[in-house]
């Protein structure tokens, strides 16, 4: 699924330190390492003597922080960044991430994971009280929220806010005196908490971050958390006690980073399970097992393991094929899957190829891969994906939010198989791919969000419930 | 090794097509999967209406023609183009290929791939008669060399210019009537030649070149040859009838795609040869068996596959470290391994690790990988390298022209062990690299330059004999 | 005063088209004749097919839309744009304007010259109600007071809106049925109205924008009046009576271009009757009189027409010394008046000469002036201000809000003729300038606010009035 | 004429300073008041420590030394620089001056301001010799004639190489001994000599540079002088004894800056002579004489004195019109005069004007400007130059080398009249401008080039013969 990035796309990533040395310089290495979760924009905001100063640009980190005396204008010991996907028409700077707001009498700036799923009710409602919101984004509607409460402190306005929103959210907020996360009833999105040597703290998305600035893991943030980090240290409080989790199971699958755990769970390990599931259920007689570089590694080790197969490496990526990369012109578009992905004719030639894909979005790139196996002399190609069929819109932060972009809801399993001229095609089961996460929470599917794959949303949809 | 690049690199990579459709937009596809050979800057010249065009700047081929518009500029039948790794210092503008020489009389285009070893004399001796040099490359020599000839033909002028030359070189040269390609006699570079569906011919620096636009492998060019490519058709022409096979044992190691065949041999196969004869030589009773991500994975896979060990993802790459980033400051930078690559704890922790590398150069990035894997939960780390001990500067396009840039030729494999902290530490053996490879050459080594593990260049240095 | 321009700054030009073939190309001209008005930043904002397409960017009008395919997005019949001029640390993105307001239910687009005097009042009690601004600047503070009325119509809403407001403002509104125009009730800034050949409208800080645009000048916009043109033409309404004409003198004095009108009267005839009537109060026997370009010729021309004397062009200015040009270093920087104007030796040496100049704010560059003619051989320098002493500072649209900046508020005029090194030194007297200028509204001063000199301020000014 | 700066164009100005502190800053400063003499492309060459280093780049000085940390790099007591123009399509970097030859021996900075009569033939001989040229102007030759050479000192070489040369040229050349200045025999351009108070020399295309850098002017170059500036002094040296003054005329009509001296004679005196002589010639009963701003302000306040009229600022600038400046489209661009320049409808209304203009080139920009005048309501438009009829192209410096493009040499006055629809034409004769400037040297028209207008060129042709 590497080659369909523009169609599925998580929506964020978010870092904060808070009370640590080199905040800022943590917080550009951290962002680095959830790059993958969103290549729009970037930005860090940084507390230094009580003010909060921000910076940010469309664009991949580095390219927004290519001058690194940008990076030095954020002097200070705490700072949250954000890096960000958006989708197309939309990637306005005033999307990117956090978002500064200057008050008259404080400073708050504030990041955000997840889409809610009420935003468009709530924004009405503010609007007909004489709100302005400047974003399109529905990260600012929190903050509008907050401001409104006539509650005595910020974290008693924070409750008061996020009790009004529906959906998936991650918020990390930055004010001169701490650093609030919180978290979706669900837990739709994952974020983390560690520790620094220093005896700061860092908050990230995912775990690679933490790892990546030195950090000990401490803790998961759970579902309706609202965790204050101060000076005073860390304090755990609620703004809600009806929890459910639902963990968004993509996570496993696609967009978390091999080397990050989640909720306990290391992603590679979970993938390289689901290719041991798969092999299980949906067993292949082939010379050689291929994954597609470089998300469908672990589960292709997974199932070459499982059935004695050689794992071999027959299809390398173009690692200077970026977003950045066109094609020229329309006629050599369509061989556009070649520049990112070469077949080794050696490897394959004259093989029964198990090919290992984590899932099909749209199908495209399915056949093309197809077609360059079969190119470089593979005798036979059975598709093997390592998740069920994609078949219902997501709601709660991936930009998919039409059943019409998903191959499976409108083709069988056979009509793939032709579509994509492969000799099979399976998915995974929606029982082996729990089995494989496994994950052991008490709600519904373990604790996993599986709408993706039966349209069983784990709340009532708002805004969206018409297009279920 | 992956992450000494800027340590070790070739300095080119060389794309032509010949009279076919769309010949700048093919060269901008071959060349992209050139990049790897050189990043620093790249060009494009094109032939139409008997005239050449050239559009070339510092940076990525894709920083390079961002603005589409430049490559539409560029029509015409025939092109060649050129991505180019620079020393430091001369990454001038002056410096980019291709070479656009415009005559009163006529134009040539010419871009180069390899090293001369007596360009210092030469080019002295050219001033002497009042020459001006223009780039501080030696790419420029030839052409002075021919404008001097008085032979008749441009052709009978290039043979002349190349009988002066020393050392390694693979030339493209684009006249309004034919484009020519010469090999050095040693062959140090490869270089192929293919044919397109339309009638047109393509040369590339490596095979994946001509795959990415869609052509058929036709032949490699062979060393002293120089090849006319026109209207006529192919026409195999010799500028020297003394040549000595010994392709770059490097190239084979560390510099080409996995997809490429360079003299008939696959680049991965021969990878995974290495792995396997490296497993026979000196074998480790580990539980896991893991590459240094991207250009160890085939070795790593040759080696568990011998000893029938699990082969296993332990360290990911991070896809958005390129060269363009920095670290923030010195204290950070130390650190910097970790920002590249990221081990997996759970594949790791308490196992007794065999891990992979294809090289070694400066030595820093072992000792790195060592700690991170330790810092892990690995229980023993064994150090495999799938070739010999770098011990000698190459002189034939590779920028290392120093014996003290080179751990092998200052310490011995114990106190490498040592200094990297790892459990044991051995190497491909010469004989092992020999058989990995396969070539059957009946020069001596089987063809291959091997001078980078025994001192043995292949021919007398010239100017840099005194560094031997 | 030319080289005072970063001390000296109207804060805005806006500029608007209604119902016209290429409405933004057409605000590009406008506003290009309106960038001596504000060099920080500019935009765009035009209507397509009822929606409202905004860009805008830090620099000059050419910077912003160096691509010229930016403008091609801005289609449509109708837009308005704006040139802004911002002080230090507050030139961020989100204060350029057009603003562009994205409601739920409704776009609007909005351009303001002038500064608001109650700001800081109306923000902390909208804060208060839960409002969030976006911006510094205080032009995004009207569209949430009309947000906020329940009146049936935009354009009551507006009426509603304007009357919270105090101070200098001239606002030009775009929606998807019309464009509105609003002045406040002092008409501090100017804003004419022209007619188009196609039928069209054309509103524009300074008539210079109409003619730019071959447009034909309609009528001025009067003190209090509500204009809104839309496809029934134009409609003049009032939002209050209550309204007394106090026009910025320093508009004729040197913000306006000299080719512009502002309510009849030429800004170049009105500067050239400050030099006659200076003349008549203040001869000098001199052999040349010699204005500082560009600002000061008019009056010079004036001044020696009066006294019969030559006017001669002592002082070139260097056209290639704009805002980018940067004193290499400190020690240069003290000469950097000879970057920007240099005095011709064969036209100044041995002569007495009159120096006219617009008007003096902090004094630096007078001192500069006089030297450099001095240097250049000038035997007397007689310095001779076309306007009164500035000494009050400004709160309906410039950027000067302290004493301690103004000279004159500081030193006598004989101490200023000691500091500048000046054998005599006279300004205009205020009833000069009210001559020159020659408005004949009933009120106060003919109708011109004539605070900078007097401290006379048309009204009463709320947050600033502790500064006065 | 300052409408039709892409017509007429002078090819470079030339600066250099030679122990001195702060070479490069000075340099930087003496090159922006050179701006007017080239806008394409600016270049700074430095001298430390026996090493020269170079940094130049397209656009203007302050484009190409935006980043002030570029011009620190420049480290240095002596350096010279450049500011060119370059015909279209020919602005490649390869041709930005200085030029740098890095020779094994030596390293040779050079910056030309000029154009060679005979490079064709000198290129087209030398590479017959086997020579490679590297631009596509002409100033590269001279290092190829020096290298060839075997004289025994550098300063020797060159004498031998300028002896080869034909045409205008004005050499700086730095070495790390020495700065050598080389004028043609005729001294088609100007430059020259000034001391810094810290002992340093410095040389300048004009005068107006020396000024600019707080240094005192010594004497301009003469025809055939080969000066020597270096740790020794000044060494007046000549390569040639064959010389005949033949300044060019335009450089005091149009190109020099009005406080430029040149031969003595100062440019803004000499401009407003021409208007005086000009309204003995052709006098015209009118109410107001207006200048084109702003190169013909001098000689329009000379016409009006002469006659006694009142010169009035009919015509304003806009300075935010430069190069930069595109106008959106076709339908657009025809008015595209009016953006450049604007009529003051209070001065020109119901007035006989005199328009002053100092030359005139294709004439579209007369035609425009008088129709300005008359929509303005000019009663009647007398259209007035400074200079006689510009009929013969230039090959000394100015990029017009065809006929056609004088309007002049296609149509007599009386049709220029007709076709500028102006109410009466005329010309200053050829005798009124000599008296104007007022050489004395004893050589033709007073050592002044006139062949612009007679077609009297001062040498041979060379190359260009055939187009006389």
């Amino acid at each position: 699924m590497s080659n369909e990035i523009r169609s599925l796309n998580e929506e964020c990533g978010i870092f904060g330190i808070w009370n640590s040395k080199q905040a800022s310089n943590l917080s550009y290495l951290g962002l680095n390492s959830l790059q993958h979760r969103g290549q729009e924009g970037a930005g860090i905001a940084a507390l230094n003597n009580r003010r909060i100063n921000c910076i940010k640009n469309i664009g991949l980190l580095t390219q927004v922080f290519q001058d690194m005396s940008l990076l030095n204008q954020l002097n200070g010991s705490s700072a949250i960044g954000h890096v960000r996907y958006s989708t197309s028409g939309d990637n306005k700077i005033s999307n990117i991430q956090p978002l500064l707001f200057e008050f008259t009498d404080e400073q708050i700036a504030l990041a955000h994971n997840g889409n809610l799923t009420n935003s468009k009710t709530l924004k009405s409602d503010l609007e007909k009280r004489g709100h302005i919101f400047h974003s399109t984004s529905d990260s600012e509607l929190l903050m509008h929220l907050v401001r409104l409460s006539d509650k005595a402190t910020f974290q008693e306005k924070l409750k008061v806010g996020l009790n009004f929103l529906k959906g998936g959210f991650a918020y990390l907020i930055l004010t001169k005196d701490a650093m609030y996360v919180a978290l979706d009833r669900h837990g739709f999105r994952p974020i983390s908490i560690g520790t620094l040597n220093d005896g700061g703290y860092v908050v990230a998305s995912e775990t690679c971050a933490i790892d990546a600035v030195g950090g000990e893991f401490l803790r998961d943030v759970l579902p309706g958390e609202l965790i204050k980090i101060s000076d005073s240290g860390l304090e755990i409080d609620h703004w809600t006690d009806e929890t459910k989790q639902a963990i968004c199971s993509m996570e496993y699958i696609y967009f978390a980073r091999p080397d990050s755990n989640i909720l306990g769970i290391n992603v590679h390990t979970a993938r390289k399970k689901m290719g041991i599931n798969l092999a299980k259920e949906s067993p292949v007689d082939a010379d050689i097992v291929i994954g597609v570089p470089n998300s469908s590694l672990s589960a292709a080790s997974g199932y070459s393991e499982q059935l004695n197969l050689p794992y071999e490496m027959g299809l390398i990526k173009n690692q200077y094929v970026g977003r950045e990369f066109i094609q020229p012109n329309q006629e050599l578009r369509e061989s556009s899957v070649c520049q990112k992905l070469s077949a080794i004719k050696g490897v394959v030639k004259g093989k029964k190829v198990v090919l290992l894909d984590d899932s099909i979005v749209r199908g495209t790139t399915s056949k093309r891969i197809v077609k360059l196996l079969r190119d470089a002399g593979a005798k036979e190609v059975h598709l093997r994906i390592a998740s069920p069929p994609f078949k219902y819109p997501s709601f709660f932060g991936i930009d998919i939010q039409n059943k019409d972009e998903l191959i499976a809801s409108k083709l069988s399993i056979e009509e793939m198989n032709n579509l994509f001229n492969s000799d099979s095609l399976a998915f995974l089961s929606e029982e082996g791919l729990i089995d494989s996460i496994g994950t052991k929470f008490s709600e519904k599917y373990n604790g996993l969000d599986m709408s993706y794959f039966n349209g069983d949303y784990p709340e009532y949809l708002y805004d969206y419930e018409y297009r279920k």
